[in-house]
């Protein structure tokens, strides 16, 4: 039984382009509630300007309502030294720097050059380089661009490099617009991790085109076993209306369990927290498991058949 | 570049199910403008009782009014002797025969026993032997029965072994109600193949849990090359409510031509009969490329941004 780690960033990555606030309250008792499902980290908010991501207002709020569980990394992605200081100030385990591997991407998504964005970041691990939080380096769009197309290998290795120079622990390759497709992940997982065998590697898929757990399936064969999820699938993507985002998180655990694989998480109370996301958002969700049952749940026969 | 087969199913088994009869020109239009695709394969309708289908009821009109395309084999589900004989009259290139790996499911979807069916079929092959048809025998629940669950490998290898000895020449291994996950399917592909290397072998998933295009690359991983599909994805399972069915054509196509594979279908095509699917069945359709395009489809820059 391999042991695979389920990370779960519906909270940040999901919320933060849901149509509606969703008050304190409810993301607090969220949290709570994956804290008790063994997940193995929770990407609790992210410490931004309230105008830029105003349903992420409360990130203070949210890290300081949050009951810790041990076991459990709680992680929050920082734009620049303000929010670096804001996060460590509320006690966050980990710092999430974010960047994209194409130009374009990062000045659209940044509004800044790929070159200032490192400049940012080694600031960042200067000044709160001494705090007890870790950092992990994010490289968006790392399978694909939606302005460019491609993104060559080298630069995405270039980047995770340049992220290890400035003293990162983590690294995660986010095909953030969902143009990943198995053989590339295969690749690329593969070299990331011959390459930087010291880097923590998350892989983090979207399921845009339907591809999503494939990606996964074929990030385990080439090494890959740490994977960002979110529940009920929430998230999305700006370039796609109508299309689902981020993989889902009890879909997921669903398949790694099915596969044998030791995932740490509690299925049924995972499925118990994602059956009630629909109300919190007010809205269905595109996860599948929550729906169909896991394949275990059998049925009765229809009446009259022996 | 290795060679994937890519056959279509949505006519028969996904408009069976559907809430309100499609007319037979619309069912023929259709047909007719996933010839022009490129798809190896169409099942074009079931003849069975118009009691027990009402929706196919038009099974000759189809068949007949349908254009053939030359390197395009249609295919049809027959139930019994009557049916193939009609089928045959009716002029499809090969019968699709049906039976359910689990004896609780066989009873329950077509009302005898396992045995009864191998019966049923013997008769089919000895009355319509001799007609030019070939013939395909389906094992439904191959991965599991929703009545049953885990459903023996050597029970499944059995019925493919007396479908053999009957004399077809194509097997599918049906994941009908999508309980199957990729490591199971890894197993089960290659011991068919391995045991059974003259039997033209496909795959039928559904993505009831999500699992849809992952088992299809553990298939593909294990030897398989033939693949059946649901345009939009359309099609289901009544034991899974709010559930998406059969695997999406469109999206298949799409991940196996990033993938680098050849289907010798013509994706935008595709996606243009695909778009107009919702129109036809008056719903919306799970297939996601359709509604987020291609991973080679490019975004323009936002205002502003250089």
């Amino acid at each position: 039984m391999k042991r695979v780690y389920v990370q779960e960033v519906a909270v940040r990555d999901g919320f933060q382009i849901e149509p509606r606030f969703v008050p304190t309250a409810e993301k607090i008792a969220l949290v709570d509630a994956l804290s008790c499902t063994g997940l193995a980290k929770i990407e609790v908010t992210s410490f931004v300007s309230a105008k830029s991501v105003p349903n992420l207002r409360d990130a203070e709020e949210v890290m300081r309502g949050i009951t810790r569980r041990p076991g459990v990394l709680y992680t929050a992605l920082v734009p620049n030294l303000r929010g670096a200081e804001r996060a460590v100030a509320a006690g966050v385990d980990e710092l999430n720097l974010v960047m994209s591997a194409s130009e374009s991407h990062n000045r659209a998504n940044l509004n800044r050059s790929t070159a200032q964005s490192l400049e940012g970041f080694a600031a960042i691990l200067k000044g709160v380089g001494g705090a007890q939080a870790g950092v992990n380096g994010s490289i968006s769009c790392s399978f694909g661009c939606p302005f460019e197309g491609d993104v060559p290998e080298e630069r995405v290795l270039g980047f995770a490099e340049a992220y290890l120079d400035l003293g990162v622990r983590g690294l995660t390759l986010a095909d953030t617009t969902g143009m990943a497709h198995p053989r590339q992940v295969a690749l690329l997982t593969e070299k990331v991790k011959r390459r930087f065998p010291q880097a923590e590697l998350t892989l983090h898929f979207h399921n845009t085109r339907g591809m999503g757990l494939a990606n996964v399936l074929a990030a385990l064969d080439a090494g890959g076993d740490r994977f960002d999820a979110s529940l009920g699938g929430l998230g999305g993507c700006p370039f796609a209306p109508g299309a689902t985002g981020n993989i889902c998180t009890e879909d997921l655990v669903h398949m790694l369990a099915a596969m044998g694989y030791e995932t740490g998480v509690d299925l049924d109370e995972l499925l118990a927290v994602a059956r009630r996301l629909p109300a919190i958002v007010g809205h269905e969700v595109p996860g599948q498991v929550a729906k169909a049952g896991k394949i275990t749940d059998l049925h009765r026969l229809p009446e009259g058949i022996r």
